[in-house]
């Protein structure tokens, strides 16, 4: 199949990861309130199918991919830190803590119809950080636009000891699973 | 401490690391015989501490990290891949199977003569890959500068469905381990 998706979201690190695939593609980023309540699994597949029918309508006919990706901690829901006090009070949870990442990812085929929606999950376990260790990350502005105030593909690296389950999906986009779905539609991969 | 580390490895997804986690540092890889017999913790512990002692001779009284990455599959080391044909034997080997990364990390602080040597480990589950997937994987280049012929951080990413332990383990240099050494050296991080 020669053909080109349609990524349904802005944010620069699903493009990079759609790039590493291989995948031609087209951004066309979809403005979605993603204040939602519900379990964390339901709100991002919720979140990206939103998305990727808002873009869908955009561009009749074509492939569209949807993503949203939460942090859970404590049995809070992480999205992006509104300000450095805020990112410094989500460090303060997840230092020496466990946290959940899920993404959920929609692709709709505008040609046939046809949609699937998949939720990825990953632990991730973080070391001790000092007041010190989150005043530096926070001020080198990393964990500014990042759900959960952290990046695991940048300085945040160093404070992750474990992750089990998919490392694409922490920083995003589970690559694997997008390979699955794409394979199902008919893409080669 | 305002001090500069010298990183004994040529390896660019090394250095990307320790500069992510905003270490200063000093370019001084060595070469060093890499075929050695043993348990993989202790083959990636001894040649991490011949390439820190290889450079700490170079560089009287500075502080000096060496590492070393192998995979282990099917209770075979798999360094990096001798050519194309070597390459798709590893992918064959990984396809649908676990594998495990290991890295062993030296510090030699050359003014008090302290040595530091730890190992990460992590477990990378690959998804089933066609012939067609690793042909084409094979000719991106990316899996020939690699041990066991795959980079997680790279299109490799889409072939892994979770991993277990370190992520920047699995890319060749545990951040959270060498914080924590250098830590222990006395630094701030």
């Amino acid at each position: 199949m020669n053909q080109r998706l349609i990524l349904a979201s802005g944010s620069p690190r699903r493009k990079e990861l759609l790039t590493l695939m291989g995948i031609p593609f087209t951004v066309s980023s979809v403005n979605i309130d993603e204040h939602l309540e519900g379990a964390p699994d339901e709100v991002v597949m919720a979140l990206a199918s939103a998305k990727a029918a808002a873009a869908a309508i955009r561009h009749p006919g074509a492939m569209v991919l949807g993503a949203d990706t939460l942090v859970y901690c404590n049995g809070e829901t992480l999205g992006k830190p509104v300000n450095e006090e805020d990112a410094l009070r989500m460090l303060r949870m997840l230092s020496g803590n466990g946290n959940y990442v899920y993404t959920g990812v929609c692709i709709i085929n505008g040609a046939t119809g046809e949609k699937l929606v998949r939720c990825a999950r990953s632990h991730v376990q973080f070391v001790k950080i000092s007041e010190d260790s989150m005043l530096r990350y926070v001020q080198s502005g990393e964990p500014m636009d990042k759900a959960g105030a952290y990046g695991v593909q940048g300085m945040g690296g160093m404070f992750v000891s474990s992750i089990e389950g998919s490392p694409s999906n922490v920083i995003g986009l589970p690559m694997h699973l997008v390979r699955e779905m794409l394979m199902k539609m008919g893409w080669q991969l």
